[in-house]
């Protein structure tokens, strides 16, 4: 299958029947009729539509160089600038489309896998085969438009070696518990794998530290593998879709990605879908040769950017109905974000300006502006929905509800909450959009996520720190400067 | 009746059977029965019970001086500062029973009616019935432990007029349509009743502004009315208690304080509940002569320090479950912590420290602390929650359930979730409770509301400015330094 | 004379004699000897000495098009892409000269004045002579190589009027006192000539207001005049100069850029130097569509940037001396510059990607990356200082002199003040640098003025939003997602 | 001698001659006439001459116990709250003299110093006899009005070893190189002295860690010597001073403490001026214990808040000076200023509300609020100093010399430069007492001083944390709160 449609995208996830754990019990039916799932599928189907769309086709697809047929353009390894504006432009639309708020729209997935596979002949340094597991894996999700989660955190307890009361050791650590001739056999826990439930496959691979270690940990492991595969469950949290109501949740009933713990307990990954074992250095070096984390930064900037252009929007709306667009506060508040969004725009055209090709043949985006713009996100972010709270303030608060509006009170509502040039039923809509955004439970998920997407603030910093290859040519300035010899 | 019990606190508002709606129809049944109120009301009752508990009601009542009754501690006028300590003892006691969570607790209300009282010679300036009205509506609620909520904010729209087709202009702000021999009748709307449902009376008065008018308003007023009287419709916002579950949802199913846009229709207003008519600058002195946001600051600086409190231990707990108590970035952030709640605890105790008797016997409290607070706990409360947040990091978004500890998962859940030296229920409760305080739909309206109690910054920041009467004496210092004469 | 070289510049500041005043006595030979003025003018004439400099010459110059002649390239008017890179370039390599520390560097004025002219004729609306005036005046000193301050803020006291003795009322806003045949003859002082001694001629213009006025404003002018014309006066400012080592004072010795009070008697400006008389919509007009502030913002981000790589190397060197590059501490500070300096990067070059011809033939750079650059710049670069300090800590305060190394104790201070891979000398050398930048009177005056380049927050704030034509097209899109109708 | 006056202090310091070096040569008449002391010793001499002055000297000094003569009173260990309150009132009174620009105000070191006498038995753990030499030592001090400065930092180059290239390893850390009969000889060089030159003796002791050692460095000690013992020399930094008119320097020309980089070369320390030899436990134990952070932190939190109150004068005048105090946004400038004052005040309030008896019989401060105060000032100073830039703009930095008002150009002067309800001459002297402290040399250093007066931050923040007691009790109202059992 080529690049799929909406249906066939909900028809394969519902097909697959993984077993998935909500509030304690087993989802029966089809996930696409969860009330958990329901909102956010149905969003996804339009993104995949899209894919089908003679308006949106070419944008979005592109010829499958083994097939002919046209496949997700997010798979493409970019080999040019034109490649890499086909990849932005591709990126955009989607972003457009959901507003940035899917962390797993599956743009950025494909787009790491895509990552990884360019680089798959260092994984052949250590046997070849892995290469070509990678290689092969990479083509079957690309021809059939495979949709990915990933997962390589464990939990907190996974550290910590517990003492049982017979004197030996358990750790609940992930690990083979062994190996046979089908595969390897994995036992253990992952934290965090966003829309596990709702893609086809689930990639697993270990944290990609900043550091080289000394030693490789035998137990190192990278595999992919259907979301159904026996000994697989998946534990959902909270769910935070609200209600179906796309006027009173506009945010929470289209675009809450389920969270899920998922649990590995004897599960047979054949050895087609090993791509690394016992190997941490390949497996670090995987992620920093094969730029993955650019890649994959050049689609989350695009998104980022999408974002804060909806975010804008809201602000420029609320500060228009009430009629405040003029005040020096509202001026100072709207124009932080103009400079955030400029500043987004600016480091993304500065990535593709300076982009130069890898060994593999890749075109490179420049990683300084990329990772720049993944060190201030997570903190410009949660300052935008300060803002909408500021400039919201009881509008967010005192929000009636859509059937309040069919109610008796209707003509009170119409009189006492219409806004400056906008109706009473506008001017909440908008107000349960900017409440959904910026304090709702859905909103207080999207900022705790944005401020960790790529890691904690310490480790993106580090990412930018350890890769800034200037920092001589700096310090030989000011040698210079001071007339000093530079050794 | 004199101070009373959860038990009569619930059947009175139970009795009263206001106009309540609720997403478009209007709540039929006992308010304490439907799901948005339950949780809340029996918060408040457990508050109520205290007073009659032989631990408590020494210090949460004191004796009634026309009937010798226990009556509610915080309706006392201070009149020394042994009276402000009880005060402050009997605030904090209830604040440490609620965590600071309600900001419509009993005393805060009490207080400013308290307030209010002490000053009430100041209505007889321009007739005297209306100081009476007030003295005797005082010590009606005091002897009767009537609750109250207050409104003065009216909607955005009733600021600008409309132009109707046949030429009209039709304005919807409130206003008084009638006067007659028994009241008067008014009409309007006004925003955020916090609570307006669950208590006895509403209090509604003129905002107050920081200036003194410069001609009276002739349709300004201020009044008391019970909830239930003919005419006045309450809608409620969307309620934010998402389950019952003390577990899953330990704030938002217990202290989730409706907001309501109530709706004056025609509401006949007896003269003997009237308290200001057509005089704006009377309504102004009276707040600020009575010391009206100085009293109430004293209550919502012991509500603060008891929220301090409550999100220390959390950080605190958290640290401890993820063992990370001893880096040097969870020092730095529990810390600044431990400084904001030092600072509100040393504000308070100057605020006492630094009392004096106005000129209607009250010892009240020194406002330049006080205000201080104003100004700071609205910038450090969503800092903190920031901190718990960043803190929790995926801990926060992977909540499971309570029901997840029942289902099959159990063993998994206890293995994988535990914590340091906490096990995994234990650590899911507290971080659930991490997330309930900073994440949900609950902790946003809290962030919110605190963002917004005494008013936006501005008025916050310019209440504390035009009121440091030591603006000379620091100028002078300066002068006096220059060698310049300070005339 | 074609671009001129150091000693031309320098002779020709000494030959003019300016009625200059310094600590209250007037200065008597040449400019370039005073210890005030010695050092800045000796970096100066660097910069002019480039010009002929067979290594640069080609970038720092372009061919006249009047008459052959090499001619600053600060004066060309860009009419392509490629003239803007040129541009930018020509200002880098001035910038990597004088490390952004010459807010007055000649390109900055020479823009300006090629952005008026560009947009002469508007000003020959109200007459054509004066669209003459200007295009010839631009064109005098692109051909001689003139260099230019220029004022436009009155003092304070401008503003209000004052009631003397006898009843009449006294206003010391500059004013036109006479107008003839000669010309106007003008009263009145300016704030803040920067340079305006060591330049050739100051240009006076009122202040850019971002909005239009009702009226003209009979008393409006603008005009450029020698620095030496009879009844000017210069009052200087305190001299930042801290001494003649460069070893000891890196910066002050060769970077104090001279700021004024420039006084008006009655000085008589011949007519072919008015610009603008009496209108100030005209005025207004000519900043607004000439480009003023884009063009100039275009050299001031070059300026910026080469201060943030200054910055980021004394950073990093500082980091490296204390032997601190690893810890996260630091790693989280340099991240911090690293962030600001491909931010102002990426700006400028999205600044010039997004250009567009104006309707003078300019290629006008994208404004909005370059006034989001306006708006962050004067909040971060007082935080980098602030930086410097952190890391430098008491490295910044115990700062020896050169005179120390040579004298009795020069064994120990080699001994124990030497750092970590560099020896005392060198070592002391860079935190006096640091000291310098961040901590020195020097260092205060470049902090300030770099908060105030562009104007105020608010006045820099409002100029990016006031022409943010974007800002419909956003609210448009929240109009589509909520599916309400966009008028 | 008892307390002494301004001559008696300036003399000794002349008398001592002390071996000192400014700019690579060394000073060779009386300190107090050289420029770079001349200014602070006058300062610091009307200090003491408050001492003898009838209006002060009853809140100044103190009957000393054993000769009965008046002394210190900041030698005067505090047994009740009352005490305290003296102590304080003692510290307001010199701080409001210097406004908290001494950071060496004698009371600090003589606190100090005292805190250590009140714990002195626990040097006698180690060797009865150095208890003995550190009580006789605190009571000469006392009786002799000695003023002392202290260093305890090492150049960074201590903490690496070199290799010489005989192969042999050198440290420069410094150490007892020899012990006899008379004492230890010690050789090394310390940081930082603050006031070295202009104080009697010098207190050198370890680091205060905050952790305790596993094994005592044998080379660990502690003594107080005279500043002119043969063997050790003061380096001065450069100096601050910018001049003698206090009109145009009025902080640098008296409130510049010298800081210097002593050097210890083979001196001799008497054994009766040893406190501590080889035994870092009890030395760390002896902070701790003592009180020392927390009787310091009171009397440096009485300098913080006159410092503020000098600066939230300048900033009120300033506003007034320019007729902006009526401004949303000086408002809100102004009333952080006031914020962070009421705060600082009521920490010390709060500071000795909550004192304690220690074991000692000293009534020692609570260390909480103290150590409250130490976090934020470093943070709130430089912000301050921020305030007052962004408010006095262009005014500070065109700042004309008093010279000027006596030159030619006086009448221009006094026209233009005149502010709101102030003469030219007036807004001047004010605007440059706002330069000096925000932004001259002077003030750079200031800021600086004040961001490490405690320490870095992280230990600042550090000290907070491990010794705040509370944190299992808010650990136990959250586990109460969700019913779990607290261990």
């Amino acid at each position: 299958m080529p690049a799929k449609n909406g249906k066939q995208f909900v028809d394969r996830i519902n097909l697959a029947k993984p077993s998935v754990w909500f509030r304690g019990e087993q989802i029966d039916g089809r996930i696409s009729d969860h009330s958990a799932f329901r909102g956010l599928m149905s969003t996804q189907a339009e993104l995949y539509d899209m894919q089908v769309q003679p308006d949106y086709q070419d944008r979005l697809t592109y010829v499958s160089p083994t097939t002919g047929d046209p496949v997700g353009l997010s798979f493409m390894q970019p080999k040019t600038k034109e490649d890499l504006e086909k990849r932005r432009q591709m990126m955009m639309l989607w972003g457009e489309k959901h507003h940035g708020l899917l962390g797993r729209s599956p743009d950025y997935m494909n787009t790491g896998l895509m990552a990884f596979y360019t680089a798959a002949e260092l994984l052949g340094e250590k046997e070849p085969r892995f290469a070509d597991h990678l290689r092969k894996y990479y083509e079957y999700c690309r021809e059939n438009d495979i949709s990915l989660s990933h997962a390589f955190v464990q939990p907190h307890a996974s550290r910590y070696d517990e003492l049982l009361e017979d004197g030996s050791i358990e750790s609940c650590a992930a690990q083979i518990v062994e190996e046979n001739k089908d595969g390897i056999v994995v036992s253990g826990a992952f934290l965090l794998a966003t829309q596990g439930v709702t893609t086809d496959e689930i990639l697993v691979y270990p944290p990609a530290s900043s550091y080289m270690l000394e030693e490789d940990n035998p137990r190192t492991f990278a595999f992919a593998v259907p979301n159904n595969l026996p000994g697989i469950r998946w534990i959902c949290r909270e769910s935070l879709s609200a209600g179906e109501s796309a006027y009173d949740y506009p945010l929470s009933s289209r675009f809450d990605e389920m969270d899920t713990l998922v649990l590995f307990d004897h599960v047979l990954v054949p050895w087609e879908r090993v791509f690394v074992l016992g190997s941490d250095r390949l497996s670090m070096r995987l992620f920093s040769e094969s730029g993955f984390h650019t890649h994959c930064a050049h689609q989350v900037l695009c998104r980022y950017i999408s974002k804060m252009e909806f975010t804008l929007g809201i602000i420029l709306y609320m500060a228009e109905s009430l009629d405040r667009g003029s005040l020096p506060a509202t001026v100072e508040k709207v124009s932080e974000v103009i400079v955030h969004l400029e500043t987004l725009k600016s480091l993304l055209l500065a990535s593709e300006a300076g982009a130069a090709p890898d060994r593999f043949g890749s075109m490179l985006p420049d990683r300084k502006p990329l990772w720049t713009a993944n060190v201030i996100f997570p903190k410009i972010y949660p300052r935008m929905m300060e803002m909408i709270q500021i400039l919201g303030a009881s509008g967010i608060i005192m929000i009636p509800s859509e059937l309040d509006f069919n109610g008796e009170a209707k003509l009170d509502m119409d009189k006492y909450l219409r806004g400056s040039g906008v109706d009473a039923f506008s001017k909440t809509a908008l107000f349960r959009l900017a409440w959904d955004l910026s304090s709702s439970s859905f909103g207080g998920r999207q900022t705790l996520y944005e401020r960790f997407f790529f890691g904690d603030s310490s480790v993106v910093v580090s990412r930018l720190y350890q890769s800034y290859t200037d920092k001589e040519i700096y310090i030989g300035k000011v040698k210079a400067f001071l007339g000093q010899k530079d050794e």
